[in-house]
């Protein structure tokens, strides 16, 4: 029952007027890319596929679940759900009608075109709805996050932190997400062994502040977790005072790990001007003799909070004697709340729409029409298409009509998708690829589960692929999505039916 | 393994060095109220006890858990969890050891001052910290953006609709803290049931644009809702145009359902600038003869622009003819993404810090020192209480010392809990609460489980004594979180010890 009321409500009035078992198409998109206020994406990355086809294979209706139906009342005090509706939907809700054409999880996507595409009996793919839009919107939404997050950090790796401030057991779903967006491990354990990677972690302040109380001050926890995990000692250095204290305590017990045989992995930085203390901590170690330690920085991390310590870094190291490219080097990312809750733009706003139903043979369209036309979304039986073009590059996403091939094409005319007359017209394409492909049939999955790594590499790919324009973290340039020339033509069509006046 | 890879190292390490079943306390507390940027909170509403008990009581170490605990390797091939230390942890980590003292779920909690306690091993109470902090920062959270929504709501029903933008199944918890803080029903089938309660909703756009797919037009499905659902008879009329198409379809629909003896619920509207179209809906609803009928508004809202459309409601509703108190006596709230991600604010800072282990008979108070004070937490056993003055109002939650009893007195020193020198005499007290109570020990609840109602006139009670100043929306008024001398002198010897050059 992971769904809203309003789809059980709509679904027993389809099946009162003979009409749950029609074949409808639903489209999923999202209209605007994550705008963070002073930053905005110009892409998203694809996340939550897997889980959801995962959901739809496993999820039954329970006898609990009707048992819960039935006594639902109206306000008459009236059976809200009919015994015969209930019976059907205990023998049909097992997804096992529906199929679903999507992207690839992991790769990256564009507004208004669809991502996915599901086909099966109206009832059942709108009661699939919630579930959809659930799965889909608050991966993909952290997963872009995520891939963000990793352009800042330029190549330095960049760790998961955020289960303590994430959104209850969501947070697993978060994690899942910034492991495929950009995020190259997590704290979270039960996460990641599901993923089948290591979690990372070293201690947290209680540890030194138990020292402290048992007398034992903070060299006392950094030599006990030095002995602990003499090839991983990796400390925070904060919890009295970074360059007073806590740096000076982690050399000298990284110099007594030295004598033992053993080279100390790094420090962690949890608090105050970041930018500054690493540089100051690199001088530090370097004199200490430990110019290769890393520096993981953490606290209210993300996109931007990098982009300005790594600038402060190259400006700030040079008066303290300090190469800042070397610093950049050695540092490793810590990002946890803004990550895991996509601080500044909390939720994607993916659709569900209503594109077409069965028309006894042919697709009937189905539209929503608005005084917003950018509300509107795209009718029809569809095909999805990334066009690349000479220099290799992606250059628009196309919409087709459900019988058109691109793939041979050579030249290309697009058209806006919701505003009318603007034409450009596509020379010189290399590569024609079809976007959304089959993923769902017949209760089943089309082809196997992908590898984390092979969500990450379809990702890395793409981006490849992106003009940097389209990447670049403020300001992104608009990547084109458009429509041929039928699907325009069909979208006057229906707006003209439905809306004679305009 | 719902827990942080760093409580696992730490554990370890405490395990080693003997200290692993040393009892510890650590408070959680959260510091700043959510500040949404244009408007702020000043207090909270406490979410997420009882499910945080519920996975307490239920969460085990299983052999998989182990497996793949056993499977971690360090950099050196070595294996990263010791046999022993697993052992172990398989034996007691069912937090049969744990007890937890808390403020009562559902009750309004402000900063600083511990909302729960938790005493317990070691190393079992540095395990529990990710999940402690999981499930209560979130729900917090939600159950606060709630009950601001609900007071801008004034008294009318609000009904919460974010599933399709929550985080992955964590949005059942928010649906759950949603009916704890302020919202009267949900469209979340599943979680309603689980909290006893039905879900509510009736159509989307998808059913309109079916029927007009089918050439059965906006009234078409209109006609089709009525049948089906005669007594609860809710219509949406922004799929093609409000008040040209829909409004006029539902008052037809409406007529011809009264003259079958039947009364219809209301509309929906779902776009548009609400404010204006409440207005003229509810004139043309009056016109139609329905007064009575409900106006549902939905669409990015929040308590901020429901404070806004209510007061555009007011200075609108005479041009048109319409009384604004009216109107705003008919609307029902449907309120989802901005409540169920908290935007603007999406993650509560709560944290759980050590502040006391076992010395061997007596507290040894433990702190973490910072350069920022606020950010020091309040050393050592504790007690919480709420002071009433003599007007019944809540004026200020006051920390003492575990051994001090506030209960009897009528007059008390409060010092500023992280300024020093400030001093606040509070005479005329009227009543002193102890606010955190024993809910959890010996690896049982203490007390049953709260129902939903139960919860929700905590909450009710505490606001109702709470000062109009400190539940405003903008700019709230501050409420007083203090210590007593006690705790102050044994916070200020900590920081002197520590670091006595300040």
């Amino acid at each position: 029952m992971f769904t809203d009321q309003y789809q059980l409500t709509m679904a027993q009035l389809y099946w009162k007027y003979g009409l749950h078992e029609r074949t409808a198409q639903f489209d999923y998109f999202f209209r605007r890319y994550p705008d963070y206020g002073r930053h905005q994406a110009g892409y998203a990355v694809f996340a939550g596929l897997e889980w959801l086809l995962d959901w739809i294979e496993t999820t039954r209706v329970r006898d609990e679940d009707l048992d819960r139906l039935r006594a639902q009342r109206c306000t008459s005090g009236r059976r809200r759900f009919d015994e015969g509706f209930l019976s059907w939907l205990a023998d049909t809700c097992d997804f096992e009608g529906v199929s679903i054409r999507s992207v690839p999880e992991g790769r990256v996507v564009h507004g208004h075109a669809p991502i996915a595409i599901v086909e099966g009996p109206l009832a059942i793919t709108q009661i699939l709805e919630t579930s959809f839009l659930n799965h889909l919107n608050y991966q993909t939404l952290v997963a872009t996050k995520a891939s963000r997050v990793a352009e800042s950090a330029a190549g330095g790796p960049v760790l998961e932190f955020g289960m303590r401030r994430g959104p209850d057991v969501g947070t697993n779903a978060g994690t899942r997400a910034a492991l495929i967006g950009g995020a190259d491990a997590s704290s979270n354990v039960g996460a990641s062994h599901a993923m089948g990677i290591d979690p990372q972690g070293t201690h947290a302040h209680s540890m030194v502040q138990l020292f402290m109380a048992l007398g034992e001050g903070e060299i006392g926890a950094f030599r006990a977790y030095a002995a602990t995990y003499p090839d991983e000692c990796l400390l925070l250095v904060d919890t009295i005072d970074t360059l007073e204290s806590g740096i000076p305590n982690a050399i000298t017990v990284f110099k007594e790990l030295r004598t033992e045989g053993h080279e100390p992995v790094g420090i962690r930085l949890d608090s105050g001007d970041l930018a500054h203390l690493a540089v100051r901590s690199a001088r530090m170690l370097d004199d200490g003799g430990f110019p290769d330690a890393r520096i993981v920085l953490s606290s209210e991390l993300d996109e931007l909070a990098m982009w300005q310590i790594r600038a402060q870094i190259v400006e700030e190291a040079p008066r303290y004697g300090v190469d800042g490219a070397a610093v950049l080097h050695r540092l490793i990312y810590g990002v946890g709340t803004r990550l895991i809750t996509s601080q500044g733009y909390s939720a994607l706003g993916g659709v569900y729409k209503l594109v077409a139903i069965d028309g006894t043979g042919e697709w009937l369209p189905a539209m929503k029409i608005s005084d917003t036309p950018e509300k509107m979304p795209i009718p029809g039986d569809k095909r999805v298409w990334r066009i690349y073009d000479d220099r290799g590059l992606a250059t628009a996403d196309v919409v087709s009509a459900g019988n058109e091939d691109l793939s041979f094409g050579e030249s290309l005319d697009l058209y806006h998708p919701h505003r009318a007359g603007i034409i450009r017209r596509l020379e010189n394409i290399r590569d024609v690829e079809e976007l959304v492909v089959p993923s769902y049939r017949d209760g089943e999955r089309i082809g196997s589960t992908p590898s984390l790594d092979e969500m990450r590499r379809r990702r890395i790919a793409d981006l490849e692929r992106l003009d940097v324009g389209v990447r670049r973290l403020v300001n992104p340039h608009v990547y084109h999505v458009s429509l041929t020339q039928s699907v325009k033509q069909l979208q006057g069509e229906l707006i003209a039916r439905e809306r004679p006046g305009n």
